[in-house]
């Protein structure tokens, strides 16, 4: 039996980050002001842009990019396998699909995050499931996430 | 870079008390046999009733109270912040709504509970996104969380 | 107040286990090449089949059995307590119901799965609710999770 512990790992930390611990994190980037709650995993190559927020609980896999100033909240759940044929791609990575969070998005918590394209000044109802990409501004929620209506300027 | 570590901290605690650690409570007052499963997060000034049991990932965030004899599950995320204005309200706490869940109430896992009031002797089923008060006893689930039935005498 | 540590305790394993902490998994069953991602519990008497992987964030409640080659996702919840009597069976077992997972079954991340049986080669997406037995292979999703296709061949 192997037992490895959660551990904060060739991380490229900008200034002024704050993480609670435990989490599990590992050659990521995380850029200034960064906040990762407690009980996240960050994968590799993930890469979270200045001012974010990723609240606890909070599962960001490969292939994940994060903007600015956005608001991941607790217990979300990043997805980059689709199980295409069924099953899980098994580490085949060119079966994988990326995901891209613009700046300024806000995903509630519970919310569950397909391979997708969410663009900026966006809002995504707590528990919600995002499965296609959003090119609008706006508020989305719903499983499946629909548009619900403008941001009030 | 800052590291914190989850821990139990300022909590008011009465008898008979059981926490699984790792979980992150602070300033928060446990009443008379509560439990808290692992990986849980318990906020500043939350209430939780006697006899309550909250199960391992939850997060209840500040502005929630629980009454007594209650079960929360596994996973379950209380929620303050509504994103009014399309974005969080970012540390101003006049913007956060509170959430009251009253006694005899049993929330299933996964479920998502935004800042609402439930009465007493209320069922939510699992996975459900309650976005609404509920007044009238009885069990409740879906997305949003709609009246299923009366609890069976 | 009784502070419990999560725990490795009494777990029967197979060869070639890795186990992240921190976890929690007492008195269960892992066979062959199970993984098991951080943030984990698994309660006493579940078994988990050869080559299945139970990612982060995951709880598997007793009188839960997975079979061979599955992907658990990570945020899944079981349940076993469907508070028939419009309240937690509180540790009267003879009220709980079990769920039996065959053999190559996928379950996106963040599902939550009732007390059903789900026969082999079936996946459920992520985030869907899983209310009902599935006796036929192919793709269910929603809440509750409907057939949606079959696996492509």
């Amino acid at each position: 039996m192997k037992i490895l512990k959660s551990q904060i790992r060739d991380v490229k930390i900008g200034n002024n980050v704050t993480i609670i611990e435990p989490s599990n994190l590992y050659e990521c980037i995380l850029e200034d002001n960064v906040f990762v709650g407690p009980f996240c995993e960050i994968q590799r190559d993930v890469k979270i842009g200045a001012n974010t927020r990723i609240q606890s609980h909070t599962f960001i896999c490969e292939l994940v990019t994060i903007g600015k100033n956005c608001f991941i909240g607790h217990g979300v759940m990043f997805i980059n396998d689709l199980f295409k044929e069924g099953k899980p791609a098994n580490g085949d990575k060119s079966k994988w699909k990326e995901t891209i969070i613009e700046d300024d998005v806000s995903i509630g918590s519970n919310a569950t995050i397909l391979p997708v394209r969410i663009c900026s000044n966006v809002v995504i109802g707590a528990g919600s499931v995002v499965t296609k990409d959003i090119t609008t501004p706006g508020i989305y929620a719903g499983n499946p996430a629909k548009f619900l209506r403008k941001i009030d300027d």
